[in-house]
Formats: structure tokens, C-alpha cells, sequence
């Protein structure tokens, strides 16, 4: 019997993803797989159902869920979904582990058998998969976008009849993959883009997107530079020099985009209340970690706030906010994460304990927490 | 007795832009003018009155404009306002002259010397007092920051892990100052771009700028292009073989921006709802002309509406919606006019009714309505 995949509809309002795109219902179908997908899935991605259906999906209620084997979603599903899905069932999706022991308990109890997507391995074989990354780089993209949007003036240098329009500053903070793409977008709009990372070795990546690295380089950051990678973390003397350059720099900049996640931590707070009062009035300042508690003082979730006269953008989700392109994106990942969970004789769905990518994600599977990280959560059940 | 200058805060709520610039104001007090500031006339531009006062303006109340000999506004000032003025007064700002007979007689009757700025003679020398041209800059490039903020795909190609995401295809209509800018935005933002424009010589200004300009290039169209400038209208059967070039063109675009103004008349219909509708779902289109009756069918003044699917951005006012940058410029281009009605000699303005300039913008005098093209505003009085 062929393999059925269910593709939900999210529950969450403020989710406008969906976890599977046309392209990739095809190829499901190409794998020979029956593609169940839950009316309107599409429809904060702008996917019409229609669509869906000419790509060779069967369009279902939510309670269809029950003839899956698989079930892919954006977000973790409530207990009120799983009562619909099959004992047994893979649920693959953003499971928002850390510090959720409850929710993981509860994925356990429904039996289903439970991948994280953001626990995935930083190995080769799985950058294809890496949902984290690809949503990090439409978020980077996006938070310009919103930034400029919120800007009262224009990003790039204007030379006019009237005078010329300066260049925007633009100071981006963390340079990982949301940080990297928010830099070349703000670098594409014109603007003046300078950044920041706590790695030194961060520094050619930022040099070769054209932009200017900012750090105390003293003796200790080109021993850490060379070094490269995950560097030690850097010593006090050094941080406190570097908070203050940093807060100098600040308050010459016409925009501030922070990007500093630390998984399964808090976000660090890096932007204070006597920062923004320092920037000109009119200034904005983008805060991709307001999920995680926030880089920015001030910051709120969901919201664009002033705060001492900067407006200061929380949105959630921002890779949400550009859903078309998240979607594709999303959808391939978990296709590929599918993908490779085929047996390559039997073409159909094997799990291997054992390989590192299971390993890495499973966090569930028969009625048991399985995943070594999360035991505290096998104590909550 | 030095000339006394009254910068406006604007009535209007929907205007968020001033009519001088901390430039402007240190510049006319370098002319020796006095410089009356209204309070939080800046605020809609986020420049402090505070920064004003240390510019050397004088923070003042809507009464005081009594005092002054040149009121500068952006948008033209009601009877009520007018009250305040002294008779004789310069009042300088959009004054939106066109279909507005019973506001020429009013601003003759309040006995102030009303120049409208939209009335500016294309001539080199007024090209720095540009204001359609300056704004016109801007609005073409917040459409496309706007556009980008509404789209829910990233604009540039982005080659990623999980596959790559193709660039938005933007088509601008209306080469133009606002289309000429729209495109060179677009292009930033890494879109696929292409543009047309009734006068075949657009082409080589759109091609510049690395869009492709969609036009049937035959015998009529070359012999058009070669003549230049502002070309004869092309014949009828043209026109038709263009308009189906068109609609084929939008229905495979994901962006469109409308920038079709024609002074005192009202905008061309470029797109209709079946053009629309012949575009992918979540596709934007952009109307700059929403104010002059808009050049897409279907678009509302202020507002972002759906159209068959497609999200038609009407925003008025799109420069103000970028109001510092804007506020720089206008107030820059209303200096310059200022600075040229200033009598060499005696360091004092001097009106010469023949000045080409002067002539061109001048609507009321002396309880008159003098601009020849507005004689029909003369007998509403």
C-alpha cells in the first residue's frame, strides 16, 4: 500500500507557511505516494487549493489526518490535532523543543513519532534539509525590507536636482545566515552597511559582502581571527572594549538589525535603551530575536514600538511575513528530509535509529521520549 | 527691515511633510531673513523643533504668520489659515491649481501672491525648484519598497540549499522621473525588470537602467523613436497591436508599478481588472496615479485592496510616506525659487511679473487671480 503523506492546514493563526509547495507534492506523488492536503493550506502562501489539487493532491478535512503516515506541518500540532493522526504516525515540523518538556511529553503520549527539524546536524548531508537556514536568510532579507518600509527616508545615496540624499547607515549584528543575507540586502538598497559578530573569523565573510566589520582589533582578535570557526569566547577585557566601540558605532547609524540567537538560550541583549536614545530621531532598529526575549531593549513581539524616539520593529515569524518564498523553501527541506528516509529497495519509509539525521531529530517514537536531549521531558509524560 | 519667512506646520493630518529643512533654514538666515518656525512643524518629518530653534528659526504660533512676508507651506493653505496672513503676503507651496477654481479665487481674495510650484516652466534654470520632479523621485522609489514589503517573495534570486528561488519579474508603466526611479530600485532589489512608456525614445532611458522596455518595435515605432523627445501620438492600430503586447506582458509579471500622470487631466486606465486577473495570485500592483483617478482599475485611494487577486497599493501621497527625505528636497527646491525673486541689489525679494519663472507659478496678486491659464478661477471670485 502506497505511502500517505497528510499536509496540514496550521492552526496558528500568525502561521501563514504551509509545509508543503506545489513542486514538492509532485515529487511526493513521484515517489509514488498518496498526498492528502487539508483545504485552504495553501492559502497564506497565496497557494490556491486548486493548484494543490493539479499538482495531485487530494483535498481533505483535518480529520482526514488519520489515513496519513505522515504528517507535515510548519508547527508543532496541539493534542486536539494529534487525537486525529494514527498511532505511529511521523510528524515532521518546527517542534520548538527547548524548554517545552510539556508539549514533547504530550507528542509521546499521542504515540506519534515526532522530528524536530531544528535539531537537524550541522553535517553535509543535511544542509539541504536545514530549515533553520533557510528561513534565517528570507528573515535577513525581509527585516531590511521592513526596515526601509519603516525609514523616513531613502536607503540608497540620491543624487537629485535638489541636492543629494545621503546613503542610510545600516549596522547589522551577527553575522550568521539571517545577519549575512540582511547585509547584502541592505548593500543591493544602497545603503552604507557595516556589521558585527562575536567571531572574529566572521570578519572576511562581512568583508566580502562589501561591508565593514566592526571590532576592536587588538592582538587577542587576530589570534581569535586566524583561529577561526567557533572561536573561544573572547576575554572580558576584550568584551568590555568591543561594548564600548559598539555603542559608539550605534549612535551614528540610521538603522540597527540584530540577528543574535544562541539555541535553546535567551537571547543576548545587545542593544540597551541608552543606544536607541543616542541614534538620531526617525532611526529604526529591527529585532530578528524578539521571540527569544530580544536583542533590543524594548523590544515587544508583534509589534513596531518607539522606543526613545527609534522605532524599534518586533515582528515574529518575519520569515513568515514573505510566506510564498518561506514555503517553497520550507517544503523542499522537509521533502529532502523525507526523501532520505526512504528505503532505497523498498521505496518506502524505513527508519534507521542509528543514522545521524534520525538520531539527530526523533524525538519521539512509541509512546517514548527517545531523544537523549530531551529526558527531562520523558519524565514529565 | 529684514524679510520675514513663516514656515507652516501642514493642516492637513495626511501630510507629514514641511517646507523648510535644517539647511533651508540656516541658508535663509544666511540671506538675512527672520525665520518663523510653527511648532512640531517637523514632526511628521521627525526633525525637532529643538533642531529647528538651533538652525535659527523662531519657534512661533499659527498666528504669528501675521508677521511674515513669505509663508512656505507644502500643500495650499485654507481660507482659515489664509486669515492669519498678512495682505501681500508670498505664499509659496503645492497649491494643486488644476480643477480648483474656487481655491485660485480664495487665495486671490485673501490678497496673498500665490505661486504654485507644480506650475514650474521646464527650463534649466528651474530644474533645482523641481518639486513634481524631486517628489516624483521619491514616490518611485517608495513603490517599490512598498511593493517589496507587500509581496510575499523575496525579489532577488536567491540560490540556496533547499533550491533557488526566482527573481520577481517587475514591470514599471511610465518612464518618467517616478517610473525612471522605480525601475532603478527594482533592479537594486535584484528584479527581473522591464518598463514601458508611450514615447518610443523612453526606450534608450530604460534600457540604461538594465530593464527591457516592452514595446512593438516596427516601421512606426522606429521612425517615433529616432524622432525623440515628446513624439507624436502613434496612430490608433499601434496603439491596439501595443495594448495586447501589454496585457500578454502583465499576466506573466508578479510586480506592477504605475506611474501614467498627465498634468491637469486625469490618469490614464493602463491596467484593467482582466489584466489582473490574468496574473498569478499573490502578485502586487502599485498605482501612483490612485490620486488623478489611478491607472489600475480597481485601486482606492489610501489604501491596499484585493483585485482579483492581485493587492493594488493605492497610497496617496507616496512621497510623504518617505516625508524626511522629501521634506530635504522640497524645502531645498522652494529655497532656490526663493533665493532667485531676490533683488541682487538690495538683498530684498522683488517680483518681476515678466520672469519666465515667476510668470510660469504665479497664480493671485493684488486680490487677482493673474496666471493666464487660470482665467475661469478669475471669474469664480
Amino acid at each position: 500500500m502506497a505511502t500517505t503523506v497528510f499536509v496540514a492546514r496550521e492552526a496558528d493563526a500568525g502561521e501563514p507557511r504551509v509545509a508543503a509547495s506545489l513542486e514538492t507534492v509532485k515529487r511526493m506523488k513521484g515517489l509514488g505516494f498518496d498526498v492528502l492536503l487539508e483545504r485552504g493550506a495553501g492559502e497564506g502562501s497565496r497557494i490556491p487549493d486548486a493548484a494543490f489539487e493539479e499538482a495531485g493532491a487530494e483535498l481533505v478535512e483535518a480529520k482526514d489526518a488519520g489515513r496519513a503516515d505522515v504528517v507535515l506541518k510548519v508547527r508543532r500540532p496541539s493534542a486536539a490535532e494529534m487525537q486525529a493522526y494514527k498511532s505511529g504516525a511521523l510528524v515532521i515540523a518546527l517542534m520548538n523543543p527547548f524548554d517545552n518538556d510539556a508539549a514533547i511529553a504530550a507528542l509521546a503520549k499521542a504515540g506519534v513519532t515526532a522530528f524536530s527539524m531544528e535539531l537537524l546536524p550541522r553535517i553535509t548531508r543535511a544542509q539541504s534539509m536545514d530549515v533553520l537556514s533557510s528561513q534565517a536568510n528570507l528573515a535577513g532579507y525581509q527585516a531590511v525590507i521592513e526596515a526601509a518600509s519603516e525609514f523616513d527616508r531613502a536607503m540608497p545615496m540620491m543624487m537629485t536636482a535638489a541636492g543629494t540624499v545621503p546613503a542610510a547607515r545600516v549596522f547589522v549584528m551577527g553575522a550568521g545566515v539571517a545577519g549575512l543575507q540582511a547585509i547584502a540586502t541592505a548593500r543591493r538598497l544602497g545603503g552604507s552597511v557595516s556589521a558585527s559578530d562575536v567571531r572574529p573569523a566572521a570578519k572576511e565573510q562581512v568583508a566580502s559582502l562589501g561591508a565593514k566589520f566592526v571590532a576592536v582589533e587588538d592582538e587577542e582578535f587576530r589570534q581569535a581571527e586566524t583561529a577561526g570557526g567557533y572561536a573561544r569566547e573572547m576575554s572580558k577585557e576584550y568584551q568590555e572594549k568591543q561594548a564600548e566601540l559598539i555603542a559608539e558605532h550605534v549612535a551614528k547609524q540610521d538603522m540597527v538589525i540584530t540577528t543574535a540567537l544562541i539555541p535553546g538560550r535567551p537571547a543576548p541583549k545587545l542593544v540597551s535603551r541608552a543606544m536607541l536614545k543616542s541614534m538620531k530621531p526617525g532611526s529604526v532598529a529591527v529585532d530578528l530575536a524578539v521571540e527569544r526575549g530580544g536583542n533590543i531593549e524594548g523590544s515587544e513581539p508583534g509589534k513596531v514600538v518607539d522606543v526613545e524616539g527609534v522605532r524599534v520593529v518586533g515582528y515574529t515569524n518575519m520569515a513568515g511575513r514573505i510566506a510564498t518564498s518561506a514555503s517553497v523553501l520550507y517544503a523542499k527541506n522537509l521533502f529532502t528530509f523525507l526523501e532520505a528516509l526512504i528505503d532505497k529497495e523498498t521505496k518506502e519509509i524505513k527508519l534507521d535509529p542509528e543514522d545521524q539525521i534520525v538520531k539527530a531529530t526523533m524525538l519521539t517514537r512509541d509512546g517514548k521520549v527517545v531523544h537523549e536531549n530531551f529526558q527531562s521531558a520523558a519524565k514529565a509524560e
